[in-house]
């Protein structure tokens, strides 16, 4: 990948000398911008701009280790072809023309693809803008060479997105906002062959990159995606904002865990429970990024206890408000610390976080005391206090915060300062240039500013350094007989069958066709016992009045039988259960997503399966400690912690059945989906009491 | 209240001639933007900056309608007799040393408010920045006289604030930064005497004003502020931002009803089912106020169908998925539309919503044709379009949008458009001053530009105009004989008494102390039966195993009512209840709040209660349509519409008990809280199953 960072000399193949074309854009920014050797190819010229201009690939003297392709799509393959010939390791090709048009486009975006899986080249785009390295001053793009340059300034972001205006348009808006420097701007377009995977690797081992913030349109392998950050101990922070959640996919769902799963679903669960920040908002984005990679993880565990300087009130109790949203609080100041600030605020001020600043502002007006520096020493200082967050106005000299000794503090007591800041625009503008280049985040909205906050103090506890794995999950062997000639929806006897051979405890059963089985059954196990009707085809048996409950003695069991033979078609056979008592269900699932792979699901059962809608995906086969950590990430905690004086479940026995769940989806791909639902908590451990088994068409 | 905002002449007492004081500035503010006549008062001076200054108010050889008062806190007392003695209507209080230090200052505001009530003054304050009219130029405030009005330029937005940063240094934000002007800019301090609803009532009749936005610390006394709102016909916007959700009361919360109401929910509740919005951010509740002021309601109904153009497919699928969220949606484009617009569209692009128009704007580039106007007017004359957003870029020719062509299609179609706009810091800014200038709503962030647009057209349809409240509840008389001698925690069988008594439908219940009592009442109401413990005191049954459900025969009966016993203090009876089978739970709850007074509740019930947290509260005494307004608004809406094969609850059945309930809390004060947990929706309508009241200790 080094060939398209720092290239040593580079083909412009399709440049031009019309300032109205792409292709004089990408040359105009190359020779503002770049320091190595530049080859016009065009045989339409011999000169542009003074360099000489080659009339082919070949007619090149020298060997690009980089070629920007901007020409007609017809003309690509062939050109990239030309670069293969050349022996050019990398391409970028910024035209547009292929699979977002459909039709000829994708078919030779295809085309593209198999060149670079074939034949070695790596393939950037196409339909993108390339590449803005800040940091070594490089434009490899056809953005307007006019306008993104008059604000580029380096900086520590690093951003990877699916989208010309994130790149282009965007970057402008939030340099001339002076929101944050960037260092490497990556358009990867329709990721032809260089995808999100490649550049997470590029940019976690970039020593010039401090975070990485993504738009994805689309995720070509999520589960190497993980990988990778994994691999790289999670060492930097990315932030993705994925867009396209709401779109409604085609999925043919039989399961309610393919029902639940949607586009967004599976993804968002997965990069959450691997420490990857989630963003909703294109601006939000780059503000959890600058955020995440100025304030770096803290080595003391779990931060939430913020001490809130304010000069109003009103944006201390706002502010409280957004802390307790995001599972922060203020913080509990100890009483030498108010003692400490009782010095110099006015008598009848007692100093409780948040703390207001104005009265003592106020009261030593004109006297030289800088009452900002004196709290922050005070609260800094506190052992209770994990962070600070300063409110502040730039503008009016009595609220004035001196930045430079505000930064000497944070770092004295190594303790993030997170600031707000309202003002004149202009001295808004000064304050966040200067703050940034001390290295403290300051926001102009308080939401984001807690937002932001919470995110990086919360990735201090949980979201960074080695992932912890356990053990890969071996595959085991099961016996795979009872798979063998079924395919289509297998019943809920066939499917807990399998259930059961795979290793997962499942509730007593037996299948019968007459009333005497049943009831020599039931004699057995002892009533009450449940009985369910097992017909073809069918999943939904609850709707379908195919489950009697509550079963009490032979006489009620005997009537049972009738009436759900009289429901069902001729033959179809009953299945007659122990009746479980449990205090919680849960839902378990398997999914075989098209886009993903193997996924199982966790969530609330029961009745709380469609109303809490608390259900989370991982990605499968998972180890024991994911599958934990799944389990953890459900919302209901209190549901799972021992609720009405019930026991807590047992987290441990229930994230083995997910693993097993996987490994068996895993090893057989011939399964689409599994719902176990409800699997009941009852007092000898979890039991899988109903289960549905789907399997592929053919 | 005239007075206040436009006052013939004005007494500043504590003017003073040293520039470090507040006096000095009131006095400067005045000179620089107020025409009548001001009065100086300070017996230290004989003239301040020219003026004649007099040593008392007494002194004044004229009536001034307003004085402004600054002095200490001890002083103000006596300075507000005279004020009354020389017959002033209204003073504002802008020192500080009242209810915000406690002790001393409490007292002080105490008989400031006493003062008001008895001798007709109006007090404005104490500890507030009075006010700025930006319309009519007043500056009546302490504010630093060089800041603000280098920016003040008048607007729609009149705000009411419980904060001095609120009304200076936020407003210079604001302004300096473009994003709104203001019209009345109201600092009401500490209320001893005017307070929010008396700047309603004025501000829902001042014609300068479009749209009110508070910020409140304290609701004086909701009642009449919903009742102000809706007698002035809701004819405006109003938005609110409450600070401290987070604080938690020091309530007592016996009920299960009180341990939600919460300082926040009530309040909450009450002003979203009455229309009024409600802000969590300073600048966000801006913004919602800018925009339901330019965005008229819209007389079509719901309007949910969105049309997007873009200049960027990540932006439109980024506002896609944002629209959803907040229940919008993008517009299904009719043939007619899509064929107008393909006639300038590239042939290989279909005309899709959200509609990119960069490359058409790309393929005529040059041209002058002005793709946004057609694309905008293809747009706005669909019949299934309600609205237009535009994401466009300021600062890069080629994606130029025209403001007055964009404001004249949206006239001519009578359909609003919303503009998110990125681009170069001060390209924004001259934007954003000219689309205001032509009513057109611009945002730079483009969650908060679906966020307003979505307040904008869902209170189209729902928050303005008269109120449908039916008539009025009259409230019944109950026999009170059975409250007379009641106090501390009734128990169930007494409090079912009562609520049956009010004309709630009670579940069939026979108290006894002896087995064949329960016997023989279970033989005639027919098993299976409940029996529960009624225990002196005892609120949570459930929790103590007193409650025995599904008894089948005599023998269970006994052998329970024996368990019961045991369990119990000596004595203490039994209560016997024909079991209710029901397809849903519901809790209903009444609470005399401490502050909002008798409020009634809805909420699922059952195990629901304590997960789902889908209550709604009310203020009571309520018209039927305001409870069948509260059941509405609860979020599970799918359980109440039927749910797994369940009938739809009989909403209007329990809307009736909600009134009842609330005229019943009403007519006896002596009852603090009430909770129906469960009210049993079954085949026969809804039952209280289990009740418990809660009486004043005194």
């Amino acid at each position: 990948m080094e060939f398209f960072f720092h290239p040593q000399a580079i083909a412009v193949v399709g440049a031009t000398a019309n300032p109205a074309k792409g292709g004089y854009a990408i040359l105009q920014n190359l020779q503002n911008t770049y320091r190595g050797v530049v080859y016009p190819v065009n045989p339409r010229y011999d000169q542009i701009e003074g360099l000489t201009c080659y009339p082919s690939i070949h007619a090149i003297p020298g060997r690009p280790d980089l070629a920007i392709l901007f020409i007609s799509a017809e003309q690509i393959i062939t050109a990239v072809e030309d670069c293969i010939g050349k022996g050019i390791p990398g391409v970028i090709i910024e035209s547009g023309g292929f699979s977002e048009i459909g039709g000829d486009g994708t078919g030779m975006q295809s085309q593209l693809s198999l060149l670079a899986q074939k034949r070695g080249i790596r393939i950037w785009g196409p339909n993108c803008m390339g590449i803005v390295d800040a940091k070594a001053g490089h434009v490899f793009s056809f953005t307007d060479p006019r306008v993104l340059s008059r604000h580029l300034k380096p900086g520590p972001v690093s951003l990877v997105v699916q989208s010309g205006m994130l790149s282009a348009g965007f970057v402008v808006d939030l340099l001339s906002h002076e929101t944050s420097g960037f260092n490497k701007i990556c358009s990867i377009g329709n990721k032809a062959d260089v995808n999100e995977c490649d550049l997470l690797d590029y940019l976690m081992k970039d020593t010039d990159t401090g975070v990485i913030g993504f738009y994805l349109e689309s995720v070509v392998d999520l589960r190497r995606f993980i990988d990778i950050y994994e691999e790289n101990n999670r060492c930097k922070p990315v932030v993705i904002l994925k867009g396209g959640k709401s779109a409604t996919g085609a999925r043919a769902a039989l399961s309610h865990t393919a029902s639940l799963a949607g586009n967004h679903r599976i993804l968002s669960d997965v990069l959450t429970q691997s420490g990857i920040l989630l963003a909703h908002d294109f601006h939000q984005m780059v503000d959890l990024c600058r955020t995440v990679e100025m304030v770096k993880p803290l080595a003391t565990g779990p931060s939430r206890n913020i001490a809130v300087l304010t000069f109003s009130g009103a944006s201390g109790i706002v502010a409280s408000d957004f802390m307790e949203e995001f599972g922060l609080q203020a913080a509990e100041l100890k009483e030498t610390t108010k003692s400490r600030m009782e010095t110099f605020f006015p008598s009848w001020m007692p100093a409780t976080n948040p703390v207001d600043v104005w009265p003592a502002m106020e009261q030593h007006s004109g006297k030289g005391l800088d009452i900002y520096a004196l709290a922050l020493e005070a609260v800094l200082q506190d052992p209770g206090v994990d962070a600070c967050m300063i409110h502040t106005f730039a503008g009016f000299t009595r609220v004035r915060l001196n930045l430079g000794e505000t930064a000497r503090l944070s770092r004295m007591w190594g303790k993030p300062v997170f600031i707000w800041v309202l003002g004149e625009r202009d001295k808004v503008l000064s304050f966040q240039i200067e703050a940034r280049s001390l290295g403290i985040p300051v926001y102009h909205e308080l939401y984001r500013a807690v937002e932001c906050m919470a995110a990086a103090l919360n990735r201090s506890s949980t979201g960074s350094g080695p992932a912890e794995n356990g053990e890969a999950a071996a595959l085991p062997c099961f016996p795979p007989d009872v798979l063998a000639d079924a395919k289509g929806i297998l019943n809920e006897y066939e499917a807990k069958s399998i259930l059961k051979e795979a290793g997962l405890p499942t509730v007593e059963e037996f299948r019968a066709e007459t009333a005497p089985e049943c009831a020599a059954f039931a004699e057995r196990i002892g009533y009450p016992v449940v009985l369910k009707g097992l017909e073809k085809g069918r999943i939904h048996k609850s709707e379908a009045g195919l489950i009697v409950l509550n079963i009490g003695n032979e006489g009620q069991l005997l009537r049972s039988f009738h009436e759900l033979n009289n429901k069902m078609s001729p033959e179809s056979p009953v299945l007659l259960q122990r009746q479980v008592k449990g205090h919680l269900e849960m839902i378990l699932g398997y999914l075989r997503d098209p886009q993903f792979g193997p996924c199982v699901m966790a969530g609330m059962g029961g009745i709380f399966a469609e109303t809490l809608n608390d259900t989370a995906f991982a990605l499968a086969p998972l180890t024991l400690p994911k599958a934990i950590r799944l389990i953890k990430s459900l919302k209901n905690q209190k549901l799972l912690n021992g609720f009405r004086g019930n026991p807590p479940v047992p987290v441990e026995e229930i994230a083995c059945c997910l693993v097993i769940l996987g490994n068996l989806g895993t090893a057989f791909p011939a399964i689409r989906e599994i719902d176990i639902n409800p699997l009941v908590l009852s007092d000898a451990g979890p039991v899988v009491v109903d289960a549905t088994i789907i399997l592929k068409e053919s």
